[in-house]
């Protein structure tokens, strides 16, 4: 891997969107919480390989984010795993504060649905 | 909810991609692993929370598929809940066998890339 792109073995084993993005998922590694959902293009991932800060690619806004630069509440990756059809990754993160923009731990906590059919053999 | 049609408050609710999909991070109830990435439309979100079965659109065959059906690897869905942008889902799941076709627990074990500096607070 050179400073400035992205290992060209990796990059040619990934599974892109047409817009050429991988979704990420994000998951505190001390508590193993799923945090949140995020999108990385080719640049966004080698930023987050070389740097071991979790960056992405914002697809409302259009631009590469390093999670917590104006906030604070950074993520230090501590591991990336790429998924068997190489077209998603795993971050696991020590996340600093919250990981939601709103506030809340992850930006999953007290958004329940309702499923309406219990597990035959476990406990809801 | 009516026995044919996603709940209509929720339907209003989501946030889909282009394709009407949404993104799902499944997770092993039991022990937090994050098993793999799916995608829902509103029908599949809709049968999801009706059977409790992991119910998902797939996006390379064009078809609805209940994990599990051909396997025997099902997913038994004890929690749902939707992210703050309305744009990601979390289920977390009883999983019967491995979530992978490969066979492995979760579709990223083994399957590291390498991450270059080191958080310098944590052990990596």
């Amino acid at each position: 891997m050179t400073a400035d792109t992205l290992d060209p073995d990796l990059a040619d084993r990934l599974h892109r969107t047409p817009d050429g993005l991988l979704p990420v998922v994000v998951q505190d590694v001390e508590t193993s919480a799923v945090l949140m959902l995020a999108w990385v293009d080719d640049e966004a991932l080698r930023r987050t390989l070389t740097t071991g800060r979790g960056t992405y690619w914002s697809r409302s806004r259009g631009e590469y984010w390093v999670k917590g630069e104006t906030s604070g509440h950074v993520q230090w990756v501590h591991q990336v795993q790429l998924d068997c059809d190489a077209d998603t990754l795993l971050f696991r993160v020590r996340q600093v504060g919250p990981a939601c923009h709103t506030g809340t731990t992850t930006c999953f906590d007290g958004r329940d649905l309702t499923v309406t059919v219990t597990d035959p053999e476990g406990q809801r």
